[in-house]
């Protein structure tokens, strides 16, 4: 797989989007201890795919990627906040994330909870604040944020987890999960690209169907990873969605059954891109590394 | 005192924010123990005085108060997110609030927390959707309410007022918390009035001057109460604040020292609001409720 178009462009935009995360949280005038809380979170690192997906459709359209920073940075403040939260004792009860102590375990529950709240809140700020010469774009980036985080997407989608928990689920609702808790937020990154890049109706209904595609993918392959990966690239133990019992592609599709089901998704998302119509091949790049990443 | 016109005018748009908040709940497609959730806080009840600061505001301009339903439903929602988080275990720990369980007492502590995120998120949905002619103003609603509750307001005061337990505070510090955790969504209540009445900057000036001082009025007032209210009245036990060995107006001031600055602050809330040269009755009048409150 020829992926160097790809690194070279996600180095340089990783690195500009962590530079602006830095910054915004910076010159908060605010006590410390929060701007910590949300620093160290931030910056814990991660694949950064949500805004390399705003940059990414930006790119297809041929916008400066970097007209997408203040949406990309909102985006994976929200996608941070989910990240705080769900670790929470009352939640998943995580002392790790990617190899390293949640936010609760170094700076406590109650300031956990509130630098979450804080990157939430933030996130609607600096998405509120996107430059545009038609202030109507930047109201419909906040309502589809907002959309997408709520109740209707991601909070939806972690309550509808939460209650199949210890549950034999269908195929069914083990969709709905996932459509909503990771689904939304990766299908709006590409929407906010296009959005920005002011696509038209038929070319955001293309890229829709691409990201609600490369959504359930990336859950397929992460729950497959829990099967087969390698414990020290992904962070947490190999097989703890088994200890934990929970409902996944693999124990409901068998693993070779969950293998073509990702084949499938991934087929799906690029038949949806091709019909853009547009030179969409970090894309496409993008699309293979979730099929093919191994954390 | 006379406050019947208030007392009319409170009562029909309460009806009216209630009805809203209810349907704008009933209407997300999700979950129904995360709705439940929301509703549970969203009904407990409450004077609902942000609200009323936006009808009042918009009153005092001319303009339909019903102009600001979304605004005050946005704004209320923010602000019940915010108790829900307060009255966690790993907070302030509250088994009651106003004289009902806390929302984790009835849904458990990962509902509550997904509830408080869940308002949160859609609180900024509510006020993008406000069907301004002109869409820089929800622009600029969108970002001041994020300010207002961010770490630069509510969530900063919070954390400060936690960092401030069981120390002694100066004044300074105790004006910090109050000025950041409950003034500054205060006072967005009446700039988001102002906002949609588009006031004049010098208006806007003044009427920011009153909800600052209004703010800390409230706080002193609520002080006080704990020292001297009716426990019936005001849900919790008599004296929480000194058993809790927090720092109040009262045990800085003496409590005549303490009815003496909430003087001194509804006097400067009221000069402020005279400069405004509109025809504020309705802000006086809530300005003296806040002044003579008994819960």
């Amino acid at each position: 797989m020829e992926t160097r178009m790809l690194d070279a462009f996600a180095r340089k935009y990783k690195q500009l989007l962590e530079a602006e995360l830095r910054t915004l949280v910076d010159q908060l005038e605010a006590p410390s201890v929060i701007k910590d809380a949300m620093h160290y979170s931030l910056e814990a690192g991660g694949k950064r795919i949500r805004p390399l997906l705003v940059f990414a459709t930006l790119d297809a359209f041929g916008v400066d990627p970097q007209k997408g920073l203040l949406a990309a940075a909102a985006i994976e403040m929200v996608h941070t906040y989910s990240l705080i939260h769900d670790d929470l004792p009352s939640m998943d009860n995580d002392d790790l994330r990617r190899g390293k102590p949640t936010n609760h375990k170094v700076f406590g529950e109650a300031v956990a909870i509130l630098a979450g709240d804080a990157l939430l809140t933030y996130s609607f700020e600096v998405m509120g604040k996107i430059p545009e010469e038609d202030p109507s774009t930047t109201k419909k980036l906040v309502i589809e944020l907002a959309k997408a985080a709520g109740t209707e997407g991601m909070v939806g989608g972690q309550v509808a987890d939460m209650e199949g928990e210890h549950k034999a689920l269908t195929l069914e609702e083990l969709e709905y999960i996932h459509i909503h808790k990771t689904g939304k937020l990766l299908g709006f990154s590409v929407l906010a690209g296009a959005i920005i890049a002011k696509a038209t109706p038929s070319q955001i209904e293309s890229l829709s169907a691409f990201a609600h595609h490369l959504g359930l993918a990336f859950q397929i392959q992460d729950d497959i990873l829990d099967v087969i990966g390698n414990q020290d690239l992904i962070g947490k133990p190999v097989g703890s969605d088994t200890t934990n019992h929970k409902s996944t592609y693999p124990g409901l599709l068998s693993l070779e059954g969950a293998k073509e089901a990702l084949k499938t998704q991934i087929n799906l998302a690029k038949e949806n891109l091709q019909k853009v119509g547009l030179n969409t091949d970090l894309l496409m790049e993008l699309t293979d590394l979730v099929a093919a990443r191994d954390h």
